[in-house]
């Protein structure tokens, strides 16, 4: 499977959050048979929903679905804590990340749980959030809880 | 502190959840000074929103805080993987949980990671979780993943 045209979407979300005042993380997600199934963005700012991270908003944009068995997750960052958590109650298959080096993500657990995981380590992706937790340190440390 | 006044509270939230035919499980944050923070329910039916499980819907109805040291969080079923790993994530002190008979929660994964987990096994959570399980079986399946 070719993942840059996801990732691509992904980061599309992303610079919109950005551009709206919010987290700039994206998420979206495809089908077993490759056909995307939603996309969503970190809006913890713009709704005042600390738990809508990019991959939460994403599924919440996806809707309610009867099996995640097949699907893979696009996001623009390493999964928190939450959003591991959720991929693993979901059964969501794999996760391609966009970059991990602005968080120390929880890929280890990811696989050890049987998640297939790929890090693209994509520049544009380490490029925006490096830019936003330059010129917004007080958003990004809540974000990641510590606020 | 007395621990039945919440517990009741995040009951109500549950049984209303079960009137509205949702997924009936309730949740009530307080914080470290005892003071109620908010509450929520399942709301996976109502808003066709797969990540509105009461936790969930809890801490989203308490909006943004810039830290949950100290939190209590009450729930009337045992957290998930999704709503463990959120609490981990937000880093809530202590959960107090009506009942583990229903499902197989994270208790252990909780304590291992420095959360403060009662269990009261209180009879009201099982008996409505029971009920809501033998009528609506299909609903609950989706609800945990299993669908």
């Amino acid at each position: 499977m070719d993942f840059s045209g996801f990732m691509a979407l992904a980061l599309d979300q992303a610079r919109t959050g950005f551009a709206e005042g919010g987290v700039p993380v994206g998420a979206v997600l495809v089908g077993a048979e490759g056909r995307l199934l939603g996309a969503g963005r970190n809006r913890r700012v713009q709704q005042g929903d600390p738990i809508a991270h990019g991959e939460m908003d994403c599924l919440r944009q996806v809707g309610r679905l009867r099996s995640y068995a097949g699907t893979i997750l696009f996001t623009t960052l390493t999964p928190c804590m939450m959003c591991t958590g959720t991929i693993l109650q979901f059964g969501i298959s794999r996760v391609v990340i966009g970059e991990n080096r602005s968080f120390a993500g929880n890929e280890d657990f990811l696989r050890s749980r049987g998640v297939e995981v790929t890090v693209l380590d994509d520049p544009d992706c380490v490029a925006l959030m490096r830019r936003f937790q330059a010129e917004r340190p007080e958003v990004w440390a809540e974000d990641i809880g510590e606020g």
